[in-house]
């Protein structure tokens, strides 16, 4: 078990013999005419399969993490191991998980599509374009913007818009900084009105919040509309709807609004659809792909990070009360190296046992477990396990988890695939089926954004207190202007930390939450508390992934991970 | 003929019973298994299918027209019509045509896939996003932009490279005139260095001329390396590859570089690929799709234009001289309403009856059908038929045709499809039977780059002279530097003139081509001569056809045109 020798990620991808998606679709009891394919691997999955009633019923676990090194913990090829592992149990269980950015798989952290012997395929794919959501995306948000400057210049500003006001930005996939602050519309009368804009990774779009919140194409098309541009020189609001953008909007995302099926290493089924990035956005997947998995499946496992700070908390507060999901189990995937990096560890030294760092990494752990009771949804830990991890460091882990009462099971999902998941499936089913979880929210909607904001704050990270900036009182008082108090809230905020403080590892306290500014996403229909230095346009590294991919004249591609 | 009544183009569209794309694959004689399904209408051709002896040997036809309205002349709708009527009279015809951008279905001349019962469907697919091929360009190109800045940010600049000779723009596929002139990197230290660049819109990417003449994978990564992005601050050209760019680029475009399948009204096959707006790019669509359309068919239809100055003029110097093709005839099409137009009248008055203008306006088809000789490929004339076109207009330009040799055909394609597409397609079969085509290129491209653009703005334009701005000059002295003399020439020029002044109708003559600045495509193989007032990023207009487009619950999209 200590001695993993696993070829890397797109070996093993290469070296599996794939099903034909109508083969995947049949596992679900779905004809080859329900589905639309791209290609021989992938497919578009229309609504109309969903069915409400059944979904409502289902089984969802949802699988979260600690907060994680850069490298990532693991909990999408957790997702998939676990599901694999559940569908060996006979349980026939759909992994639904999000689509990958183009920003990490050519930056640092690579794809998105789980690693080792539990992954989603065709990854090539997957992690390239797939079905071109991410761009129907931007192109939906770019046209909005496109259609503001035109009314600038174009329409003799029939909109009486202030330039300066006008807080929606363009989008792009790309890790591209020196987009972050740009000025636009220079280069005399014929080329636009000059004013400072920027762009926003795709991923941060809020028409990506929107897909993942819509229940269906009107509903689209309404929460499109609402999104909000800027004012007008005399204070009034304008939103896209006044720029008539919401129909031609919704049709470049009439694709982009079915989720799409794969398969996994075990030739299961599995949904991807849009949503990554908790740190700067809602981070999950759609509600519309959640229910699919509902629908189709017995068990549907979803994901749902980077730490369950960020990306459980959105799942629980945004996603679960905008959609009436209620998850019967939620999984926190820990690894050693990473607790022992909470301890103090260096981060080059994580693969040298070390039992005494791993003791003082175990109380961000500790808060992550506390965070899931407060929902009241029953936690089982999951150790994804590296080669590196010795039985000592295993068994403080077992010890710790047992101490808590809290179910823990060792997952070599990357080693081993669905195999590997088996402990874990067996003591999610035994969550599931005592029915110890009762879903509640940590806060209504109704309350005050501050103390949305604060409750979220002490709660889920462990501060003392938040402090709001200059800027974020202006932005509230706008909030309140626009009438969106009720809006619930999606914080930005560091993954590395609890805090807003990517330095503060372990469980930091007594520390302060900055509320740099707060933006408004009245279409998608929350706000966006802005901590730290989070940026929502990151950057490239100084070695991005993307010089080491290369392909061959057949078509193979190389260097994905 | 002279009371057409048709019902709009997505009404018709929208009533046609649609083929399963394994139907139409079929008639190609290609099994469900060669192709790749993007849902039950479209579908990508592997490159493995063709076969270029076969190709080499097949009857090709090109498409172009007479200097267009604002509305376009009905290109496409011609070509759709005409392979339908070779379908009809027992020719095996595919047509071969390029891909919508968005700009345009947003802004004002609407999509790009025919019209009336002269269609490609589905065109609510292929009008937005279709199968991806745009964003693929879009991401490949903005990728290598995002890899040139970080290199200057974050590699402390190791390629030493003077950010302000960078000719390397930013592309999207949007009219968005906002975006043609902007200042990047700003915001301090973290996010970029500051300095001048700008956005064009995707079909004028170099990266999409690059898939247009890229034979396979290693000719694409070839090109892609071979891309100019600027100098160093001691004067060394610095290329893509210098940045390892090209295989994640190759990687991004390995689906985008197969042709797309789909079918006309009646059911015929039609490939669609890439590479349109040939006032602004190489216009035409690429050299795989030709290939599969000569391999599949024994006729290919395929298109160039705006008018023959521009679109066939660089199908045939570029693309045909490039790839070793060599077309068999050559369609002018021509409408009434643009002769007449051409003839002075007036924009809003063109469905009035006036033989006067319209014989006022036939030098513009003279001047087209001389250029056409030029290249010694046998013309044939199409009158595309509107309803306001009398009985006394269309025999004017019989006479003119009779006067000149020309064959002539009306082809009310838009009314009837192929059964008015009759005539034309014999005439058509008639010329290419007759062999009476010989092929030959109006310049070499071993010629001085001065002389490629004289010899196109005298012969093709009816230019007196070139002038050439100090900017331009300079331009000519660094491809000399560069060693790419031998490049041929990719004019970009109005559309609406065959000179460099819109304003100038008809036939203009003693007029002077002015070329501001000359832009280098070095891994497309061509340097972009830029005249008058030509602008490589549109915008949109006062009433974008965007405010039109809706989409219902169902799905249905109304209001694309």
């Amino acid at each position: 078990m200590n001695t993993l020798e696993v070829p890397n990620d797109l070996e093993i991808a290469k070296q599996t013999q794939l099903k034909h998606i109508i083969q995947i679709a049949a596992k679900l009891g779905l004809e080859p005419d329900d589905i639309e394919m791209y290609g021989k691997f992938k497919a578009k999955l229309p609504l109309s399969i969903i069915g409400k009633e059944k979904a409502a019923k289902g089984n969802l676990i949802l699988v979260s993490a600690i907060s994680p090194t850069p490298a990532g913990e693991g909990k999408t090829t957790v997702s998939i191991g676990l599901s694999e592992g559940l569908n060996r149990l006979g349980k026939k269980s759909v992994v639904v998980i999000r689509e990958p950015s183009l920003g990490p798989v050519f930056g640092i952290k690579g794809g998105a599509t789980g690693g080792g012997f539990s992954q989603v395929l065709p990854m090539e794919d997957i992690n390239l374009h797939f079905t071109g959501d991410f761009s129907a995306v931007e192109k939906a948000h770019n046209l909005l913007a496109a259609l503001i400057d035109n009314n600038l210049q174009n329409k003799n500003n029939s909109l009486n818009l202030d330039p300066r006001t006008i807080s929606l930005k363009r989008v792009m996939d790309m890790n591209d900084r020196a987009l972050r602050n740009i000025v636009i519309g220079l280069g005399g009368t014929g080329s636009g009105i000059p004013r400072e804009s920027g762009f926003d990774i795709t991923a941060a779009s809020e028409v990506m919040a929107i897909l993942c919140l819509s229940e269906d194409i009107e509903d689209l098309k309404n929460r499109l509309g609402n999104i909000f541009v800027g004012y007008t020189f005399d204070r009034k609001p304008i939103y896209a709807r006044h720029l008539n953008a919401q129909g031609a909007m919704a049709s470049l995302l009439k694709d982009a609004l079915k989720p799409n099926l794969v398969q996994t290493i075990e030739g299961n089924p599995a949904i991807i659809h849009l949503g990554p990035f908790a740190n700067i956005a809602q981070g999950t997947n759609s509600v519309l792909a959640t229910n699919m998995g509902l629908t189709l499946g017995d068990y549907t496992v979803t994901e749902a990070g980077f730490g369950f700070d960020l990306g459980a908390e959105k799942f629980f507060d945004i996603k679960c009360q905008s959609a009436g999901l209620a998850p019967k189990a939620v999984v926190i995937t820990a690894t050693i190296r990473a607790l022992k990096y909470h301890g103090g560890a260096a981060l080059d030294s994580l693969k040298i046992p070390d039992p005494i760092a791993l003791l003082r990494g175990l109380p961000n752990l500790e808060k992550h477990l506390e965070s899931a009771k407060l929902f009241n949804v029953t936690p089982v830990i999951a150790i994804n396990l590296f080669a590196s991890d010795t039985e000592e460091e295993i068994n403080i882990l077992k010890e710790f988890a047992e101490e808590k009462g809290v179910k823990i099971a060792v997952a070599n999902v990357w080693g081993a695939g669905g195999e590997g998941a088996l402990d874990l499936a067996e003591k999610v089913i035994e969550v599931v089926e005592a029915k110890t979880s009762n879903f509640k929210p940590l806060y209504t909607w109704d309350m005050p954004v501050i103390t949305k904001i604060e409750t979220i704050a002490k709660n889920i990270y462990g501060a003392a207190n938040v402090e709001f900036s200059q800027k974020a009182r202006r932005d509230l008082k706008t909030i309140s202007n626009l009438g969106l108090e009720g809006l619930p809230v999606c914080m930005a905020k560091t993954q590395k930390s609890l805090s807003d403080d990517p330095a503060l590892i372990g469980r930091p306290r007594n520390f302060t939450v900055n509320v740099r500014e707060i933006e408004i996403a009245s279409g998608a229909g929350f706000i966006i508390p802005i901590t730290g230095d989070m940026m929502r346009m990151p950057g490239l590294p100084v070695h991005p992934a993307s010089e080491n991919i290369d392909i061959d004249n057949e078509g193979n591609i190389y260097g994905l991970f």
